[in-house]
């Protein structure tokens, strides 16, 4: 429960209307209930403003709330998130190693720590202040875990790897396993051993079921701030710059080296050894098949600025024009 | 083992041969075994009917059934599913909790229900009866599991999650892990909570390593009659209708709306926030770029009707086509 | 710590400069260490040579050693994976069961096995000597494995299935899990019962969260000496030949034949039914749609003979060609 004042306060935004409006969660503007806040931010959903049930709404747009309380914020997606963040079912942590995980004797494990059931901690393991480790999740050999990180159930990071600051590690991720490199001699692959590690910096979040090798020789890195949705591969020695977005089902090949802020939609993903510059933009399912520079949106397989792709894609219009024009000249030939 | 008149009162089909021929088990066609029944119903593997030593065939045509002993049926696929049901090896079901399982005192599991070594079943835990849950399973709090269900291993079903009735998920899979939702702010990509859910209807299975996210504020819905695939990603806020099918690698964008029946074949995706109709079909690879009718057959990235892209596929030929009657053109000016 | 001598003989190469050169551990040639030997062998890296810091190299290039401590070898890429493996940190494995391990009565585990924290050991399973099971991970009823392999955390393989020798399966990956197979009528999608398995041959291994599942009636085969990268996914009643690679991401839908060495790239897949020839490669991101033979590379979606899938690449250039020629044409007339 909080009052549409203490939701400016908390968003840093103007209260329109009624400050002791009480409001007692959040709900999307298409489905809004009353008592309930919402927001506006994609103009697309304008049209539900009317119709809504919610009794509040945080928004940029002052023309909304002349007929609505509300509260009128400069970047309505980030005060929702605070709002969001206000309102959501924390669970409450308890500290402490659960009695059913097996924890080695050479650890280094800070005070403010949660591990689950069945966790497995293995020697020489470090897990810093305020982290909380799920259930059924392995820590091999050395491994580091920084502060005020969540990572949560069914998770492997295997020996070596370093995992920054306030990072969270969703269910299934594997971190660490071995790249994949063979040497072919006579019909036999022989296996190169992976002798790096994994390094993530601060503030990553990994989804669900994702794998990240561990480098050849030197080291695979995370930027910090990087952000990976589900089911996100990221081979041996690849090395990506700060805050970039990996969407769900992203491949990146081995080597690869990607600059800062880059964006990859779903399911694209890059060969290897190439190297995509700063704030490039890859388009759902583009595949980038060689080094590209930054600041440009790609799409295609393979991939391509984007204005080229989409006239590649109207090709087939212009073939039939083509063949008209050519039916003509023959005709009046 | 069971005779052929058996297998036909099972499969509601007709004996054709011998009503007594006694079967001890099933094989495919192209490596059928003496006393085993196989079926046909793909004509393409019609050319392995006379050499199969198969001892009897399931099949709706009946010319195969004049010099074979068999079961004449409408539907030869259903049929074998339920021959395959009869003589498959059913492990007996332990009912009962693992004395290695964790379950907090507040949850409420019902009595024929089986769980397995080292689960952890958090608190308001609802497990309704005649279900299994495989090792290594993590049900988070106040999580829902409805009657005849079978969770199999290393599966984390986050909190507040609804399963339906006689849903089957397979190993590794992630159930409402947070949708990848991010507020970017100088350079910053701010977390935005997610505060909704996953609910799963009834008689949906979910294939291994699938990752399907919670919603942001409303939830992710999967409808019942549903059935995934390996490694299929479905992220938040999508709502699917009764009865879709997803093949492998399938990744379905956030706030997706999907109809009924519709088939998405291997590696096929969807970008956010589009709808799809009822009954639309999915190629192999196909992408979804934008909202699209139902009833219809999509192919290629961007997802066209299967004809236009064919025809985009073709237009290799026609350029050449094209060129030699611009060089005649020319050399006849 | 090995003298350039011993790794000479380690490799089987032939030192050049000072074979008493001690070495302590390897590195990048892009970031040599001093202490270390280094490699080259990809051209591309060759400008490295004058600046690293490394103490020897490894190299068939005998330009490069007029200046340099280090060892002449045939293969590089293969002496260097021999170096590593010298070098890098092996764990102590200790055989025996862990405590927490649930092990059913009815197994038969060699004696030199270990078997990690919370694995689960159902009836029926037979594990062979010198191999490893990692934490966590679960082999279902009458599950063979093979001798020296190793299976790591959080892996599920279902009942029946069958592992070789010196196989390697990282963590999070799944086997034998039902193919995908329904009947439907009346729009209810009936499941069909998956009564194969999967056998997977010799010096197999498989990447992190891979999916392979059962066949419906036969089973599921990985031929000796392939190699699977992460998150692949292996539909039912696959066969694939000897020293096939798939790369990170790839999909091999029902009942693909695929023959011996051939290599899938990242992101490829293969549609149901069809059938593969030896020595096929598949480029990243190509997806086979048909039959196709063997010796040959592909490329593209449907997936074409590399050369052809380039020309259709080129086609925009071509068309703005002949939209020009048809120009001429009509401002001539």
């Amino acid at each position: 429960m909080a009052s549409l004042r203490e939701l400016a306060d908390l968003t840093g935004g103007k209260v329109v209307g009624n400050p002791k409006l009480e409001i007692n969660g959040v709900s999307e503007i298409q489905s809004g209930r009353s008592g309930t806040i919402t927001f506006l931010s994609n103009p697309k959903y304008k049209k539900y403003v009317n119709n809504t049930a919610a009794s509040a709404i945080i928004t940029a747009d002052k023309s909304v709330l002349t007929h609505f309380d509300g509260v009128l914020v400069d970047n309505p997606q980030l005060a929702f998130a605070n709002v969001l963040d206000f309102f959501q079912d924390k669970p409450k942590i308890v500290w402490g190693i659960h009695q059913s995980a097996t924890i080695s004797d050479n650890t280094n494990i800070s005070e403010n720590v949660s591990i689950g059931p069945n966790c497995v901690i293995e020697d020489g393991v470090r897990i810093k202040e305020n982290t909380v480790i799920g259930a059924n999740t392995v820590l091999g050999r050395n491994v580091v875990v920084g502060t005020n990180c969540t990572l949560h159930s069914n998770i492997h990071v295997y020996h070596s790897c370093t995992i920054g600051n306030s990072c969270i590690i969703f269910s299934g991720t594997v971190i660490g396993s071995d790249g994949f490199g063979y040497v072919e001699l006579d019909g036999i692959h022989h296996k190169t051993p992976q002798t790096g590690s994994v390094i993530i910096g601060d503030n990553v979040d990994i989804g669900a079921n994702c794998s990240i090798d561990r480098g050849t020789i030197g080291d695979t890195f995370i930027g910090s701030g990087s952000k990976l949705d589900n089911l996100v591969h990221i081979a041996h020695n690849v090395k990506t710059g700060k805050g970039c977005l990996f969407a769900a089902c992203v491949g990146i090949a081995g080597s690869v080296e990607i600059g800062d802020y880059c964006i990859f939609a779903g399911q694209s993903g890059v060969v290897p050894h190439v190297k995509i510059g700063d704030r490039a933009i890859f388009a759902a399912r583009s595949g980038a098949t060689k080094s590209l520079p930054g600041g440009k949106v790609y799409a295609g397989m393979p991939a391509r600025e984007i204005r080229e792709q989409n006239k590649k894609d109207a090709v087939l219009h212009e073939i039939d024009i083509l063949k008209k024009r050519i039916s003509k000249i023959e005709n009046d030939a």
